[in-house]
């Protein structure tokens, strides 16, 4: 007698096994492209001394954290990738070599209020590189260029690695007299495609008592591009230092590989985040504005202040795994052609003896094919209809004729094409239509 | 100001990203082997309502749990993957075909007494294979040849894979009137490799009160083999059904690819786990018995009794992966030679003008190769001690000559060889070298 009803908690994701598969392949990707640019995988416990997790202090995420003890330790789950990041750079530091590149995926924890599309459970992809007391601009030039890759490698096509940097945006404030502003101004602005700009003027004015010829001056700077920009050189040092970063950051676009048509200076961005200090990055997707950036980071100062006095400046970019997912999922934008059944073949044996179909699937297997071998009673159909419903591309078939013959039979479970060859020609066939199979982008769009 | 010491919590394994290397392609091995089997990967969220995962109540591993409150809801962490199996498959019975094969690498936590080589967060790795109502022996076969692969693929060449039937057990403690003592029995005597046979004698007479006579007829049985156990055909039913099925899986070792010399049938393998109900397998490595088995597992005749009416037979199996890392480094059977640095090329720009360099590191990662662009300032000398250091495989230097003679210098930097080719030819030149690098064994021993 069953006595507990089974469930999943509300706010975590737990996949069927077909678009599990598509998760994975989404992880490899992720995996296999950042490791390309130099960054090495790192995995750091999910749980910490709750006072080393929450050193930085206070912030709105405090209360989302799971925070419990067991025995006279106080634990906490990460809710980031970046604090384990800081911990591990400072707590490690002399074993380490700077820059300091890394990637880690790994699931993270916020206690949010549960709603559609939120996930207090869900995975961030990260990298990010760590200076020694500095760290050059190259650095923050090279990150486009993962982003695009990244993205490109993942079969996407239709969409904008859009750039800013911080210090023009402080600089420009400076000017106005509104250094003091500047951290409300930028999360202000950081609504505009959100709110639009009558919303914006309106928060700056009524809200932060900025006078109303700034106001309109702030909002024709942020419109216009990097060449318009230009024409407040010679005022401001910091502004002049941010614009000269942005163009090394433009001038290295072609040589890094990222086609001009999916790149934008957006003087708007300047994410929520105090902490970026240079270059800041978002990427939108063309067809849908609404979902806003998928992937963002930016330039840092310093890594890990509250835990060591070494000064560690970085750049880092982030991608929601978890809720990219879900959206993909929801938009269709996941391609339903690519493999997503547990095997490539099913094996069928059909004589008293299976060592002839085993020995087959050992066979395939040795040569890379994912097998499985259906032994269970019950009919011819419904052992087809298994591989049928688990979408297994090829049905292979051992009986006595086969036996005898030296062939196997085998069927192709999409077209229904039958063949009957030798092993080493129906392996052959399978792989030429697997790697066929497999040819197709994970995201459409 | 620092304000506060970074600490990782002990207990909690968290590598360098050299030894963290070695562990992913460990990783990506079992993940690769595991699919070869037609298993498809699940991922199942660490956190449970501690109703749901405690459900099947009690067990040494209670009081190990993390369980906590956040709002009204009671959660805990998991402690293993077999329980979050048995409530995925419940919950999503309608969803699924069956025989349902799945793997699950993940991390699982136990507040263990920190101690030695005794982790409170850490990876297992399992596989299962859950029938409906039903499930063919032939998967109990298959287990020996997944397990076999998977060490082989790691390179490990010195170990046995030891299998039991429960079955033959328990019919042989009926015989001798004992089927009340046959967990009692079967738990001491599966500490014989530990203990030795007197302390197992000792136990079964002075704990259990069996009579001297049962004691040593039990003894005398469990040092037989297969061929011996073959005389007491005939006299209990479910006796004779494990002798059976072991046959059974004996009989297709062959066909299953797995070499006589490394598969035993031993009679003394119990398992602890009443859970058990037939095939049950251990594996040891030849030249380190005192670790003990370092994958274990066995059939089981119903997954989740205690979420569903739905009867779900199942065999599995699973590797204590962290345990058995951490055990690998300290014996050092992890092989020192295979690559562990975060990038295969340290590319270094020495022109004012990046774009050479740059548009030869993307050429490279276009190729599939894992560049490092090295742009920090400061003497030529700590640029190459920095690939030294983190014992990256090639410098390649791009200064004023190479761009005029449209070459590219390439340092090996084992060897010291150095070369002036081509971008095209250092290209190739360096796949060489990193795939003859790549081709070692993970495991030695």
């Amino acid at each position: 007698m069953p006595t507990v009803k089974p469930r999943t908690l509300s706010g975590f994701m737990e996949l069927l096994p077909a678009p599990q598969r598509q998760m994975e392949r989404m992880l490899d990707t992720l995996r296999r492209t950042y490791a390309l640019y130099g960054f090495t995988p790192l995995d750091t416990p999910l749980m910490e001394a709750a006072e080393v997790l929450l050193a930085k202090g206070g912030g709105e995420t405090e209360k989302q954290i799971y925070r419990f003890s067991k025995g006279d330790a106080e634990l906490a789950l990460r809710f980031d990738l970046t604090v384990p990041l800081a911990k591990y750079v400072a707590l490690h530091s002399h074993e380490l070599s700077f820059p300091f590149r890394r990637y880690q995926i790994g699931k993270v924890y916020r206690g949010e209020r549960a709603q559609r599309g939120r996930f207090r459970e869900f995975y961030q992809a990260d990298i990010d590189i760590i200076g020694d007391g500095a760290l050059s601009i190259v650095n923050e030039a090279e990150i486009p260029a993962i982003i695009y890759r990244t993205f490109s490698a993942l079969g996407l096509q239709r969409f904008h690695i859009r750039v800013n940097n911080r210090k023009i945006l402080n600089g420009f404030y400076e000017t106005l007299g509104l250094a003091e502003r500047s951290g409300d101004i930028m999360r202000t602005v950081d609504k505009l495609d959100k709110i639009g700009p009558d919303k914006v003027r309106a928060i700056l004015t009524d809200d932060f008592s900025i006078a109303a010829e700034n106001v309109h001056k702030i909002l024709d700077f942020l419109s216009g591009s990097e060449e318009a920009a230009e024409a407040f050189r010679g005022r401001n040092p910091l502004f002049d230092a941010g614009l000269d970063e942005l163009q090394t950051v433009v001038r290295y676009l072609d040589s890094f590989g990222v086609p001009a048509d999916h790149f934008k200076v957006d003087l708007t961005i300047a994410r929520g985040l105090d902490y970026y200090t240079g270059t800041v990055y978002e990427t939108t997707l063309d067809d849908y504005p609404e979902i806003g950036s998928v992937c963002s980071g930016g330039r840092y100062d310093n890594l890990a202040a509250y835990y060591t006095d070494r000064v560690l400046p970085g750049v880092g970019i982030s991608i929601g795994l978890t809720r990219l997912f879900y959206i993909l999922q929801e938009k269709g934008l996941l391609n339903p052609d690519l493999p997503a059944a547990p095997a490539d073949v099913l094996v069928l044996p059909m004589t008293e003896d299976l060592s002839p179909a085993i020995a087959l699937a050992t066979m395939f297997r040795e040569n890379g094919v994912r097998v499985q071998l259906y032994c269970e009673g019950g009919k011819f159909k419904k052992k087809v209809a298994y591989a049928d419903k688990l979408r297994i591309p090829y049905a292979v078939f051992m009986g006595e004729d086969e036996v005898r013959g030296g062939v196997v039979t085998c069927k192709d479970m999409r077209s229904g094409e039958q063949t009957a060859l030798s092993a080493a020609d129906t392996l052959e066939r399978i792989k030429e239509g697997l790697a066929r199979r497999e040819s197709g982008r994970i995201i459409l769009g």
